[in-house]
C-alpha cells in the first residue's frame, strides 16, 4: 500500500512552489513533538516510525498526480518537473518505538532541503500521531491487566481502513496480545485472535446448536459468546456440551460474554463451571470497555481471563488527538522560533536526555540542544533521538513488532510508579530544559532581524 | 485502491466457515442502524454509501491472501476454495448520502447468502459509521455559518490515511466548502483550498519577504498567514504591501489568523484593513475550532468571512464513535431477534418512512416493517431505504459529491428548527415503531423454539 505524495495539504506544495522560486532549497530542521498531554495521560508511547521510515523511502509523485495537478491549473511547469524527480534525501533522526515521551520532546526529527522537510509534514504527522495515540491508550490497559489477555476488537468502528490497520499495530506495540483484524495479522505479523458473533447463534435454531456447529467447525479451541439470549443459561448449555465435545477431540477454551454487568455474569458463569468441573474454562469480556472498567471489574473481584477491547481503544475515545506540532527549528544553520501566543517553540536541534536511578526507573528528562553533554554530576543520560534514515535511506532493517513490544513492556516497568496509574500523577513526569536552550530562546525574541 | 478481503474481523471467517460445513447458506437480512444519538447531535447524516459499493463489488481474496489463510493454518482446504471464488451477490438498500436520520433507524440493509452478509460486516460498519460521524459534524458547521466558508484542515491528525481522505468527502458531503487536502480533491473531486504555514515565513529573514515571495509565487489569488509573530503588527505589513502588489497584477485576497483571541484579533485586523481602504480583504481563522467556537464567534460580531476546522471535524473529537451496529434480523424467511440486556435489536424486513408538514419541514418517522404502507391519514410517508444493488451489481452510476451535498443543504432546511441548534433539543425527532413491528418483537420474545 504506497502513500500517494499527494496525500498532504494543499499549502505544502504551494509553499515548495515559493521556497524553489526563491531558491530557498538548503537544510531546514523540522521536529515533531507534543505542546501538552491530554488530560488522562501520564505518559505518551512511540508508535508508527517503521511507517513513517516506509513513507518517506517510497515517496515518489506519479505520472497521474503530476497530470492532475496540471489540470488542477494552481502550479507552474518547472516546479512539476521538480516533483517529477523529487525523492526524499534527508536525515531522519527518532525515539525507538515503544518509548515512553512526555510534553515539548521531539520524537522525529527531519533534516532535509526545505521543500523537502515540508512536503512530507501533513503525512508524517497523520501516521505517527495516531499511532502513538493508540499505543499510549493500549499502554494504560497493559498496566492495569499486566496478567491478562487483551484483545483489540475495534475495526469496524476506527476510522477508516488504515485507522483500523494502524491500531492493531499500535496496541499491540503498546502491549496487547493481538487484535482481531486479519489484514493487520497479516500485514504486521500480529497474533489474531476471534470469537463468533451473536447473528451466528441467531441464525440457528437453537442456542445448542450454534454451539456444537461452531466447536466442530472450528480449527483449535474454541471460544463461544454466550449472551445472545441469557448469559447464565447459556453458560449451564456450555458446561453440558463441553464433556460430549471433549470425548470428541473438541476443545471448548472458554466463552466470551458482551453485555449486561459484565462482573456480575462473570462471577455467575464461573461458578457454573467450577460447579461443572470445568475449572479450565476461561472468560473472556467484551463491549463499551476501557482501561478503566477493565480496572473496575478487576478490582472488583471478578474472574475474568481476557477482554476484548474496541471502539474506545481504536479511535482512542477519551483522548482523539494529541497537540502535537511539526516545527521549523532551524534554517540554513539558523535557528528559528515561531512566538504564536500559546504555541510558542523550543528553537534549535534538540536531543532529549533521560537519567534513571539505580534501579533503571526514570528520574527525569532533559530537554538541550543537541551536542550538548548528557551527562551531570554522577547521571549519564540517554539520548533517545537515533539516526533513523541518511540521505533518504533507512539505516537498520525493521524491528518486528514483537522486538518492539518486548521494548515496551520493559518500558512500562521503568516509569515512576505514580505515572503508571490511570489517575491523572500531580505532578507528572519532569522534563527540564537546559540552561543553553533557554538562553538561545531569549536571544532569538530579543533579536528583531527575524521580524 | 481496492480493499483487502482480509480487512475484517477474524470472527467473521470463522462463522462463514463454520455455516458452510453445516450448509448454512440461505439467505439473510442484516441492518446497520444506530442504537442512541451521541448527547450532542440532535440528528445524523448519512455518508459513506458510495465507498461501500464499490467496496462490495470489488470484495474478492487474492491468491496471496489465500495462501496467507493457509499459512495460518485455522482454515479447511473446502473453505479456502470457496473463497477464492467468492465475489458479493447479494443486494443492498440503503438511504441517499446526505439524508438525516435517528436512532433505530436502518441506514443500510443487506439481504445476501448468510456467509456473504456476515463477512462483510466489519468493513461495512467501518466505511459507513465513519464517513456518518463526520458528515454529521460538519453539518452542524454548516448549520450554524450558513454564510461562510468552511474548509477541511485535519488531514495531519485524522486518523490514517483513509481517515483523512474520507473526513474530507464526508464534510463536504455534510455542507463543508472544501478541503486542504490534495489526494481527495484528486479522489473525489472535492474543491482544494490552502493558505501557507508558519514555517514559511520562519524560514525567511523577515516577515514581509515571505509574504511578497509567497504572493509572487502563488497562482491565483493568495492568503497569507499572519500570526507568527504579532497578529496586528503583521497586518499593518499587509496592508502596505497588498497595493503595491495589485499594481503588479498580484491579488492579495485575505489573510489566516491562527492563534490567541481570534475574535478580538479578527476585529482589530478588519479595522486596519478597513482603514487602509482594504474592505475587500477577507479574515479567514483557524486553531483548535468546531462549530461551537465558530457560533461563539460568530455571535460575538467577529468580522470572519471563513473557517479552517481541523483535528475537531476529522476526529469528530466530540464524540469520536457512533453506538452503531449491523444485526441479523432475519434468516432463511424467519424474523430474529437479539435480546441481550440493553441491546435488543427490532426484528425483521425494515423500512423507514419519514412524513412531512405542508412547508416540507419534517413531522416525525415510522420504524415499520417492510411491506407496510407508509401513508396515514392524509399523509404519505417517504420510504428513505432504497435499493442500490441488486445481485451483487450497482444499480446507479455514482452521484457526484456536488450534487449530494446540494441534497444535504436541501435536507438540513427540512429538518426541525429545534434541531438544527447546536443545544440537544428536547425532546428530539420523534421516531414512531409500527404496531405489527411491536408485535412482531413481542411474539419472537415469547417464541421458545429460538432459544
Amino acid at each position: 500500500m504506497p502513500d500517494s505524495a499527494l496525500l498532504t495539504d494543499s499549502y505544502q506544495l504551494s509553499m515548495m512552489q515559493a521556497y524553489l522560486d526563491a531558491q530557498m532549497t538548503k537544510t531546514a530542521v523540522f521536529e515533531l513533538f507534543v505542546r501538552r498531554l491530554p488530560a488522562k495521560r501520564n505518559f505518551l508511547i512511540a508508535a508508527g516510525i517503521e511507517q513513517l521510515i516506509g513513507y518517506l523511502e517510497g515517496l515518489r509523485f506519479t505520472g497521474e498526480e503530476i497530470a492532475w495537478l496540471q489540470k488542477a491549473g494552481k502550479f507552474r511547469a518547472s516546479f512539476l518537473d521538480y516533483l517529477r524527480q523529487l525523492r526524499f534525501s534527508g536525515d531522519v533522526d527518532a525515539v525507538d518505538e515503544g518509548t515512553p515521551f512526555f510534553a515539548d520532546e521531539p520524537i522525529v526529527r527531519v533534516i532535509a532541503p526545505l521543500p523537502e522537510a515540508q512536503l512530507v509534514e501533513s503525512r508524517l504527522m497523520n501516521i505517527v500521531h495516531f499511532q502513538s495515540i493508540v499505543a499510549s491508550k493500549a499502554a494504560r490497559a497493559a498496566l492495569v491487566a499486566p496478567e491478562k489477555i487483551l484483545i483489540d476488537f475495534g475495526m469496524r468502528r476506527a476510522h477508516g481502513a488504515e485507522a483500523a490497520l494502524f491500531a492493531a499495530r499500535a496496541s499491540y506495540v503498546g502491549g496487547y496480545s493481538g487484535t482481531s483484524t486479519v489484514q493487520a495479522g497479516m500485514l504486521y505479523d500480529l497474533p489474531v485472535y476471534g470469537t463468533m458473533a451473536h447473528s451466528f447463534v441467531q441464525a440457528h435454531a437453537s442456542e445448542e446448536e450454534a454451539f456444537e456447529h461452531f466447536a466442530k467447525s472450528h480449527t483449535g479451541p474454541v471460544t463461544l459468546l454466550i449472551d445472545t439470549y441469557d448469559t447464565e443459561a447459556a453458560a449451564e448449555k456450555v458446561a453440558q456440551i463441553a464433556p460430549r465435545l471433549f470425548a470428541q477431540g473438541i476443545a471448548i477454551q472458554g466463552v466470551r460474554l458482551d453485555s449486561g454487568d459484565l462482573g456480575a455474569h462473570a462471577k455467575n458463569v464461573r461458578r457454573i463451571f467450577d460447579r461443572a468441573q470445568l475449572q479450565g474454562l476461561r472468560i473472556f469480556v467484551s463491549g463499551s470497555l476501557d482501561e478503566e472498567q477493565i480496572q473496575d471489574l478487576l478490582a472488583s473481584g471478578a474472574p475474568i481471563d481476557g477482554f476484548g477491547v474496541g471502539t474506545r481503544l481504536t479511535t482512542s475515545a477519551d483522548a482523539p488527538y494529541l497537540d502535537c506540532a511539526y516545527k521549523l527549528q532551524e534554517y540554513a544553520g539558523t535557528p528559528r522560533r515561531k512566538k504564536s501566543e500559546g504555541k510558542a517553540t523550543w528553537p534549535g536541534r534538540k536531543q532529549v536526555y533521560r537519567f534513571q536511578d539505580t534501579n533503571g526507573i526514570y528520574l527525569r528528562d532533559r530537554l538541550a540542544l543537541e551536542g550538548e553533554s548528557g551527562s551531570e554530576a554522577n547521571l549519564n543520560g540517554a539520548a533517545l533521538l537515533k539516526p533513523v534514515m541518511r540521505g533518504g535511506k533507512r539505516l537498520h532493517p525493521p524491528l518486528s513488532v514483537h522486538a518492539v513490544r518486548e521494548n515496551l513492556l520493559r518500558e512500562l516497568t521503568r516509569i515512576p510508579p505514580s505515572l503508571r496509574k490511570l489517575e491523572p500523577a500531580k505532578p507528572g513526569y519532569r522534563v527540564e530544559i537546559s540552561d543553553r536552550l533557554v538562553e538561545l530562546a531569549r536571544r532569538l525574541d530579543q533579536n528583531s532581524n527575524i521580524f
